[in-house]
């Protein structure tokens, strides 16, 4: 018997436990799942001979190790800042650990320990980071092994609703974790085109869009993430001119979304006082300039340069921003209180379901030409439970420790799936279960960069 | 013999020291400077049987405790984060501290154990925050001696030039800390206009001006402050309606340092892979959108929304950023880049001279009826020592020192000059120095806050 442990059965876990628990029988596995709260795992899952659920404190470090020592290998999938506690108990008791976060600083330095121990750590192996890496990295390896050149690699990815689900002007509801949504793109986006790099101010990430169509899916618009440099070094494409990596919404979320960002709406760094009091018209108008004449919709228009007959203005009313209601939430942050109205707003409902979507652009000369090829996926979810979004991120991590324990990968250090030997087995299960990329040759249209 | 500690003799501390050593005699002291770099001090002042100058290194615990232990009263001129260390020298060998810097969070926590311990800590006794606070309470105590009650304070100051060194588009050199002034507004301005809480996020920070006139030095224009809502408890003026600090440039400035802002180019978070081999032209390309259609200047425009004629992008080239110089700055933020090229053209030269401004406008009910005073400081500097700023942030340092000296301040605790009896002979003395406010009576023409 071979013994799984998993941390965290969050929101996003019910796709790799139900994997698991299916799989248990046939491989002879034992499944632990810790959580604060056992009560969330007990509705995913039934205790059996084959599954236990224990209440986990990831703070107790005695708990750490004795259940890290008792198992074969270590899933976690706690919110990421705990995801250091875990390695260090792995490390200590010698297990492998597996999480579909990004590798963080921390983990990082511990790559040495990792390989010295002889033990096999893998990260990003979920949706995004996770199938983004597995399916640029089979393309990118394709293009190379037919003698193709990269010159450009572009790659999207959103969390959104099915469309028999977009029933509000948003075209948008929270899918996943609502404070990551409103705190999103923060920062500094830093990408390379063509050989000039290009850095974009959050002030104005929302106006910097790039169209996207998907095959049967319709139109979507992107704006950059952070920091698409690093990924040069990740997918071993060091001296590649364009690299840009992004998060897609469905046409004129952006728009509307700026006008959030301008206002100042999305700021989490300082509290406002007498919040608690205030209504949410109040909020809007403390962003605005002191003038006794004009409404708050008046002066949010002048200054943000829109007309009240607008998409992106009236996506603002309709989150009932204007509306003399109080907000009942003490010592918020601007983005706490937005956040607050967007989930009476934007709430996933029962019969909801939810879309993830992903969209590879690759540049390369191939025989002295240039050409295109995209790779697109777009997958629904089942049920309110087996969300596109639990679908994505646990399947990857599930297959991932199946052929870890089935001796199929003889790897030892701190990984990505980049390697054939890791992606190849994950991306041809993920096919069987409904994942799959659509690819498809088109002319390159967009200037070469210098030199091509 | 009484003995002062002066710890650093940076650019601003040459009024001080040389207040210090003018009354030495007078009053039997004797003047221990230390700093990092002795050899600067020693241009400013020679040493004598009153005065020693040594080399001070903050990082030593041991000789900040031996050179606290030497001495009477302590005047630190450091950086202000070293700060809090002379503050521990300080109260372990029960000594009296001077600053003019702000107190910061660290300093705060030590006030139950400067009261404990029987001392007088005084900070921010400086220009601003120094002179702002004396001037503002002597008006506001004034005014309520009447029996007015204030419903607005405003108040306003600006390190700038003379106007005989006006002499580029700008109106304006670095007279202090270029990197504060690159800097500058970073974080979200909080103030309060009658009754209503106001935010601006920094983005949108320098087209929020209010404008100012001082009497005989022509316009200005101002911008608010990052948080103005403390000074309501720091002013004892709890419930006051409208409570805004700001600082204060030429016309013009603002617009122009805004194209700064919304290109992203004072953003200091992050490093720019490459600057050393980048031109400032390719810096500021770098966030502009792909375009090779387009000039740099082109691109800007459209993406600012100016003009190439407008005095504001005429700045922009004025100070060369379109150039195809290189940075010669390797790893850099780009507020590193910018203040490297800042530092090229706004240059204070051996012939310029700098200018100190301030403005307060208060608003307050006598009688029932609404009444405006404003109250106005300009102050030239005397030569590329003795400069306003030096003059404005060492007097009242100094005066509060040789006060303290001559047993005319009887407090303890950690203090800010808002107290008649540190303020007042201060003042007096400042007014002496040539240092005064002008007073004017106005009618008062904005909006009264609801209830009046």
């Amino acid at each position: 018997m071979q013994r799984v442990l998993l941390l965290g059965a969050g929101r996003s876990a019910a796709s790799l436990i139900h994997y698991l628990v299916k799989h248990a029988s046939e491989h002879n596995w034992h499944i632990s799942i810790g959580d604060y709260n056992p009560e969330v795992a007990k509705e995913l899952v039934e205790e059996s001979s084959q599954v236990r659920i224990f209440k986990f404190d990831v703070n107790s470090e005695e708990q750490r190790v004795d259940e890290v020592r008792a198992v074969d290998v270590v899933i976690s999938l706690l919110p990421a800042r705990f995801h250091i506690y875990v390695a260090e108990a792995c490390l200590k008791m010698k297990k492998p650990m597996f999480t579909a976060s990004y590798i963080a600083d921390d983990m990082q330095a511990l790559e040495g320990k990792i390989r010295e121990a002889g033990l096999f750590f893998l990260m990003e192996c979920g949706l995004d980071p996770g199938i983004d890496h597995m399916t640029a990295m089979q393309s990118i390896h394709s293009i190379q092994a037919r003698g193709g050149q990269l010159f450009s690699f572009k790659s999207y990815a959103g969390g959104l609703l099915a469309p028999q689900s977009e029933d509000n002007p948003w075209r948008y509801k929270f899918t996943w974790n609502p404070r990551n949504v409103v705190l999103a793109g923060q920062g500094t986006a830093q990408f390379i085109r063509n050989g000039r790099y290009k850095y974009i101010p959050y002030h104005d990430l929302f106006t910097r869009l790039e169209p996207i169509q998907i095959p049967g899916y319709g139109d979507f618009e992107a704006y950059p993430n952070r920091d698409s440099l690093r990924y040069r070094k990740v997918y071993n494409l060091a001296d590649i001119p364009t690299m840009l990596r992004g998060t897609m919404r469905r046409p004129g979320f952006s728009a509307a979304w700026h006008l959030l960002v301008k206002l100042g709406l999305t700021e989490d760094g300082y509290t406002l006082e007498g919040s608690e009091e205030m209504t949410y018209r109040e909020f809007v108008n403390s962003f605005l300039a002191y003038d006794v004449q004009r409404t708050v919709e008046e002066k949010l228009c002048s200054y943000l340069g829109v007309t009240q007959e607008e998409e992106a203005f009236q996506k603002l009313v309709w989150i009932g921003l204007f509306e003399n209601e109080p907000i009942g939430l003490p010592n918020a942050t601007p983005a706490q209180v937005l956040q607050k109205r967007l989930e009476e707003r934007w709430r996933f409902g029962q019969e909801d379901r939810d879309m993830i979507v992903m969209h590879h652009q690759f540049g390369y000369l191939l025989d002295g030409k240039p050409h295109c090829m995209e790779a697109s996926l777009a997958t629904v979810g089942q049920d309110p439970v087996h969300t596109g979004m639990s679908n994505t991120v646990g399947w990857p991590l599930a297959i991932a420790v199946k052929n870890y324990l089935l001796g199929k990968i003889q790897l030892t250090g701190l990984h990505r799936p980049v390697l054939p030997e890791i992606y190849e087995p994950i991306i041809k299960e993920l096919v069987e279960l409904g994942i799959e990329l659509t690819e498809e040759e088109k002319p390159w249209v967009e200037p070469l960069p210098p030199g091509l």
